[in-house]
């Protein structure tokens, strides 16, 4: 047993060191690496991946894992857990014959490219040759790694998802169907009042830049284990523990896409540095899951970094750091330019109310083109009448439509309906850390820390060293459960529009 | 010979892609990778380093490596020249012990770091054990590589430059003391009459960055192949020839250091990125040699970048960069500035008729402790004794002194005097570009195109598909003669500093 476990440790600091290599290749290619590199660097991506795959699906790999399985009971319960993730996974690795799987990682290597292309000309035909072999790609793993238990885009849902199926995800958004989008028709009927002349302005980028350090402070992210830079497309990347990276995208002409994109990437970003130190080197060492990283991304920008509260403190430090900008504006009229609901094009800057009905678009798409019942070639006038038919709006170009995300461009199906579940999870998260202590009362602080260390004790430590749904369960003592996410948007938006005062 | 061929390439290709992988990693600790992470960056450099190296010396790529080599005669010039590099190469990594190797490159991953901390103490003895067990390592891989031609230092000399040993470099310096010394003597007893007063200023690093802009279109950079980034210590990071990006460090209050680093540093990059994209995704896609390499950089930076022909030219967009900043200063005076000889200690801020002397002296301590003549702790008390009898200065600490170059802080002996190499090599080409075209006159145009042109045909595009040796005679149509160098130095700073009016 002790030779199977340095066996193993050497093997797992191999992966780890492939996909530390990989991750800041990514990095770099997402924020700075030149244009014309894209080629010689698809191909290099295409050789380590192919080794990486080839070492994790070698006999020797198999044989380690499997001795560590048969006797998990005697391994420490991070560990057993680590090697029941391994092993299911291996299981779904070895059934992708490795020159398919290089051939598609040399595509996703070269798409996302093509994809900005596409997007920059509002061209989805640019594009759809390449989201076709993505699509064709990710259906025939899906019949390779179908199960007795999980047939077509469930064993997609179940890759990003463990637990969550067609049948749990269709039960949520039919809930959110029924409920919420006639309580959004009701909303988008009014019009909250404010004065919203200070928005016709400039933002100076330099400015926007030294608000989003002072967030960071508040926030409490630990600057010497990450940096923040630009992108395309804000993400965050969790390189390990001591190396958190996060992007956001400055529009001069909008200053708050940059501040609440920064305070949903720090949510990620804490989540990812409050992991336990001791899960270092493990491959437990990130995030629970897709739905509870994005729970706490969401709790972070929505439930906290939108409320009065949160900006009764901070307001005054973005009054002076816009000295000009925002001279005589007021915390009111602010708070409800950032709580305004709109049915609007983009999915994120989506306000937090009609947020998961864009995501309700992508699943019922996804579940078409995986069903068989949709064609990539149609995925644009699909869209573009869902959007009308839930939101109410016209897609006037592709841009501003079916090209908006580069997730698909990355062959990332699956994975946003995480995206609604995860701020379904923050509410009811929200709901039990009241419970503890008054969470609006905390934000009177001139940092979160108080919140920080409630999240770290109660999810953050544990990494990804525990079944998603058993992490769930103990930060939010008890099962998921739609209405709170639904109850905590309809009461937040009745106040905000004043529902009740008709 | 297809099959082996065809069994090469994929070898070549992983290796390609490991050295890409660890170049990119490189790259981003060195520009940008959070303080706290290092620790864990040094435990993946140091697992990707193992299997490297584990790969090149494995068994099967030996017995590719020898097949081809039985059959070089067969194969193409380039591939024959690669394969004879390999073998040579694979011959000399064999000999290290695997275990060895790797403890050495985990070293050397936290190595710099701790070179950076001493550096900002300006204290030695924080470095010193760890400079012991760096040059304790190189002694041992020097035994092991030592053959009936090359012994000790040599071992490390032939290394960087194929071809040179102590030998060549003792003649070539001992020319250097025995000329250069009391001509530089001759120099630093005059002052060089001009108005300096433009200089005690600030000069804002977002003009400095537009006129680097303007530099980098002036030498035909290519910036979708690249990119510039700022670093502690200027650099060129060949990653390939569609990527090859650069640093400078800005100081507000010298303009002209991060002018003529770029300029250096473009030498490098232009040279990269002028390969013949044919060699592309083999082993001699890179310069030729260190010496070569050094001798563009020196070149652009001293020979073109120095010159008033340059400068009459760009000297008014320079102004017009910094239109407060450098109103109504002349080019007589900057001219003077950029090409003042004084006898200072930062070798990176050297002059160009000094910059060999800072070479010399590190040679001769390299040459000291690799014959066992100097040991690490006397380096600091040996090196400021050399400077006071070579420059006739003092050195007021270890900042200014001995820790100054990161070199030795990344296992780097045998290096730098291919620096002064290089600077001579690029005195030798010029006067054989010269034969083809008035160089100086040719910097009339509005960029560097012509002087480019003749150097990719002369030189870039061979890549390192030949001997350094074979491409530098090529270059230079005749073999080295550091009598050219010493020439090229004497008439230049004879004419500037008017020692003929005397």
């Amino acid at each position: 047993m002790t030779k199977t476990l340095k066996q193993y440790q050497e093997l797992r600091d191999k992966i780890n060191a492939y996909r530390y290599a990989l991750s800041v290749i990514s990095w770099d290619s997402e924020t700075e690496a030149p244009a014309g590199c894209f080629e010689h660097r698809a191909r290099q991506i295409g050789v380590l991946s192919a080794e990486l795959y080839k070492f994790q699906t070698a006999r020797e790999t198999a044989l380690i894992v499997n001795r560590l399985y048969k006797n998990r009971n005697e391994l420490d319960p991070v560990l057993k857990h680590e090697i029941e993730q391994f092993k299911r996974s291996l299981t779904k690795i070895r059934k992708i014959p490795m020159t398919e799987f290089v051939e598609y990682r040399k595509l996703i290597a070269v798409s996302t490219k093509i994809w900005e292309k596409a997007k920059n000309a509002a061209d989805f035909s640019l594009f759809q040759p390449t989201l076709e072999k993505i699509v064709a790609f990710r259906k025939k793993f899906v019949k390779y790694l179908e199960t007795k238990k999980l047939k077509g885009y469930d064993v997609l849902l179940d890759d990003f998802e463990k637990g969550y199926k067609t049948k749990d995800y269709d039960a949520f958004f039919s809930v959110l169907k029924a409920e919420l989008v006639p309580f959004i028709k009701k909303i988008t009927a009014r019009k909250l009042e404010y004065d919203d002349s200070f928005l016709k302005q400039s933002f100076p980028i330099e400015k926007q830049k030294a608000f989003l350090d002072y967030l960071e402070t508040v926030l409490q992210y630990d600057r010497t284990r990450g940096l923040r830079k630009e992108s395309e497309h804000p993400f965050t990347s969790g390189i390990s523990t001591t190396d958190v990276r996060y992007t956001v995208h400055y529009y001069e002409d909008d200053f708050t896409s940059a501040i609440f994109s920064a305070i949903h990437e720090l949510g990620h970003a804490i989540y990812e540095q409050q992991v336990s130190r001791e899960l270092e080197n493990t491959m437990v060492a990130g995030g629970g899951s897709m739905a509870l990283h994005e729970s706490q991304s969401r709790f972070y920008e929505n439930i906290i970094g939108r409320s009065k509260e949160f900006w009764k403190q901070h307001f005054p430090v973005l009054k002076k750091t816009f000295k000009k900008e925002l001279k005589g504006v007021k915390l009111r009229d602010f708070h409800r330019h950032i709580n305004t609901v709109k049915a609007s094009l983009i999915r994120t800057e989506a306000d937090e109310l009609t947020y998961p009905i864009h995501i309700m678009i992508r699943y019922e798409i996804e579940k078409g083109l995986f069903s068989g019942q949709i064609e990539v070639k149609d995925i644009p006038a699909i869209w573009n009448a869902r959007v009308k038919e839930y939101l109410g709006i016209d897609v006037p170009n592709d841009r501003l439509g079916v090209l908006q995300d580069i997730h698909w461009a990355s062959g990332l199906f699956g994975y946003f309906p995480t995206y609604a579940l995860g701020s379904a999870y923050a509410a009811q998260i929200y709901r039990t850390m009241n419970k503890d202590f008054n969470v609006l009362k905390s934000l009177k602080n001139k940092n979160t820390e108080e919140i920080n260390l409630w999240l770290k004790n109660n999810l953050h430590q544990h990494g990804a060293s525990k079944e998603p749904k058993a992490l769930f369960k103990a930060v939010a003592r008890g099962n998921f459960q739609p209405k709170y996410y639904l109850r905590y948007l309809i009461r937040k938006y009745s106040k905000i529009y004043q529902l009740d005062k008709q």
